[in-house]
């Protein structure tokens, strides 16, 4: 891509509105924009990193063996009177009459309807486990709309289900997800730690959030610091290996606000591992039994004859939220520099000639490595405006794209400047360069 | 993946409230489940295929140097009101308030919020051409929804938007997207006629319908027969070419309904050339000049100093309707035989073993095959479930697989019974499947 051509609207300075340093970074570098309160645009910037970000999600996903689905944002109320949640779920729910005057609203959640889908589809236990999920907009009309995609109102989710015939296969399918947030987050090169936490309106007595540090983070966390420690590399989706990493995380104490408790705090850390910080939730899972196989009727006949309810789980990972956490936790906002991870950067290059109106010498040696490291595979932007060269780099250092090559004063010959943010430049040939890149990429 | 594990709701018979035959095989096959009136749910084997078409649709669209974003299903009515067709739109709009009494919309499409971003970031002619496009779920609340995905009230679509600084240089956008209809429509193997059509509620005076013909479809058409010979294989993204290949299409008389003149028709068009029919509208084309910019105030500085509101055209293809429409063009509903095109089949081969309780070393051979198919990246299920031979043919026959390798009392050493739906069943060894797959493969 041609920086001139491609749409990303960068402002000169830092917008009022925003609070936290990934709204301010969002709006600044042209990611999103505000369409009504709590309801953004994602422009290409931000559109390509929050796609880059779902892929990983679903291929984490399918390698627990998950089936992907697509369930609709708009909901019928009768499911949730069934469950008994359409009262429940209060004012955050945003509620819709279509033109016949039934009762509609925008999914926030779907527990209801994915038991709805499997109990008009399943009914053995011989079909069991199912695991199923979607990546779909979801809606929560929150009073307040604040930081930007971090607290919106329509945002973008993934959120799977387990069904099993009782509570111990159940517990295996919790698991695989708990292995597999670990996994996606770890590729998005977060350090995501399981909490146990409360369970709100979903319901049920088991449950983990996934928290990556930060101090704009809305959760409180209290935490051994050793669980930052826990290997799961040699983990296997196998039965065993999962409760022994179960065990290994719940070995420290690591808990939310919600569940804290000081006396137990301080009894089970040792003062030097005691950790109280603030952190970002990015994933939430849960384990609720038959909380609404019951009412919603959703039952399997088992090997002897009879028949019991579906035993389920739920799992979320905010996909368009994940886009906001990468930042805060990666953005340095003092000198304003990013770096995206090369899994999820919105181009893996940036080519940056210094351009004057009568010296365009370099702008042509750009096109030539442009070429070049297309037809390597590798996504590059060139920056073909005149810009004058100190904001060029400032603008860059914004955008966070991982490497450069800088072609100004000291690219000498075949060797250009090359550089990962954040780390010394050196000077390296195109096919070096290429070479390095795709090296890197394999290892995401 | 193998049949046992896989999330496939197949129905015995055709369900009696299907009346058209994509309706039918969709709900027979398990690709979607109805969650309420006009909404659905897409299984794994709809979703699949829905995926694939969306992707061909994304590669055609990037191919003609359109940028890639993304806006909310939820709209503020103010912009609506902006433009003045906030009124005009009618009951089919579905119309929210949210918790603070705000006026809201799911939105039916999106000119009124693309020309607000637009507005917002681009202020020179010098940033003109810009091709953005989304893929999003919109809401149309129909008063009779029918015929499961082809008449919906939520679904699935693509839909650009060119901005240019005269009309000469926005017939130019709105001619890439002409050729990028007819090309994305031929990766899907349909035929696709371009006909001038009414405007309707998106207005302007310039439009093409881009029409299947399929006898269940709701469009009325008229056409010169030569039509389907236009040649396009050899068109560019060059103004002239794509002036020229315009032309040709409108030497022959080609119209909806809406356009229909009876004199005109049998005057430009010889009896022996004249076709009436009906058709499916899967791609949608309009200019419109100012008719958005005007009211919104979306203008750019001109090169003299002067400014001017920059022209705009909109641009819809159904992707949720396509996989309806791919049905209703290659169902062969008396024999039920299916066959999806390659490029969007669910799996590209069925391995079909014969089991019986006793004899398994079919599905022996069956999974050595599976192992070797995927090593060469064939997306393949095998149908492990020990369902009697005849059922399964059936099956695999409804569910439109292209190609089936049948392990049954013919395999004989290394050779394989292959078969490619609707043709005859040839013997051969899996290394001469796979390449023949494969081949096939990269000429999508």
């Amino acid at each position: 891509m041609y920086f001139s051509k491609a749409f990303i609207p960068i402002l000169k300075n830092n917008p009022t509105e925003a609070k936290i340093k990934s709204h301010k970074l969002m709006l600044r570098t042209g990611m999103i924009k505000q369409s009504s309160a709590g309801i953004y645009s994602w422009l290409p910037l931000g559109f390509k990193i929050m796609k880059k970000i779902e892929k990983i999600v679903r291929e984490e996903q399918n390698k627990i063996g998950a089936q992907e689905i697509l369930m609709p944002t708009i909901q019928s109320s009768e499911i949730w009177k069934e469950s008994g949640r359409y009262d429940d779920y209060g004012d955050e729910m945003l509620r819709i009459k279509d033109r016949q005057n039934r009762e509609m609203l925008y999914g926030p959640t779907n527990e209801e309807l994915i038991t709805d889908i499997f109990r008009s589809n399943i009914k053995s236990y011989k079909s069991l486990p199912q695991l199923l999920y979607h990546i779909q907009w979801k809606f929560r009309d929150e009073l307040r709309p604040r930081f930007g995609i971090m607290r919106c109102r329509e945002f973008y989710m993934k959120d799977a289900y387990s069904f099993d015939i009782n509570d111990d296969e159940a517990l295996y399918s919790y698991n695989k997800f708990f292995l597999s947030y670990l996994r996606t987050f770890k590729r998005l090169t977060l350090t995501a730690i399981p909490m146990a936490a409360d369970t709100g309106p979903i319901g049920g007595n088991l449950s983990h959030e996934f928290i990556i540090l930060a101090e704009t983070g809305e959760s409180k966390i209290f935490t051994d610091k050793r669980i930052f420690d826990v290997e799961y590399d040699q983990t296997t989706v196998e039965k065993k290996s999962l409760e022994d990493l179960r065990k290994k995380y719940e070995f420290f104490y690591s808990v939310t606000d919600d569940k804290f408790d000081k006396q137990e705090f301080e009894k089970k850390v040792s003062s030097e591992n005691r950790l109280i910080t603030k952190g970002i939730e990015v994933g939430h899972i849960f384990y609720f039994g038959d909380k609404y196989s019951k009412p919603l009727n959703a039952s399997v006949d088992l090997p002897g004859g009879k028949k019991d309810f579906v035993k389920m789980g739920s799992y979320g990972v905010g996909v368009s939220r994940l886009v906001g956490a990468i930042i805060e936790a990666k953005y340095n906002e003092k000198d304003e520099i990013m770096k995206w991870p090369l899994s999820v950067a919105p181009y893996e290059v940036a080519i940056i000639p210094m351009i004057t109106k009568n010296e365009t010498s370099n702008l042509k040696k750009a096109e030539k490595i442009y070429k070049i490291l297309n037809s390597k595979k590798i996504d590059t932007i060139l920056d073909d405006t005149d810009e004058n060269f100190s904001s060029k780099m400032k603008k860059f250092n914004l955008l966070g794209i991982p490497y450069q090559i800088i072609i100004g004063k000291k690219s000498d010959g075949d060797l250009f400047e090359f550089k990962e943010i954040g780390k010394d430049p050196e000077n390296l040939s195109i096919d070096q360069i290429a070479k390095l890149i795709n090296n890197q990429k394999e290892q995401i």
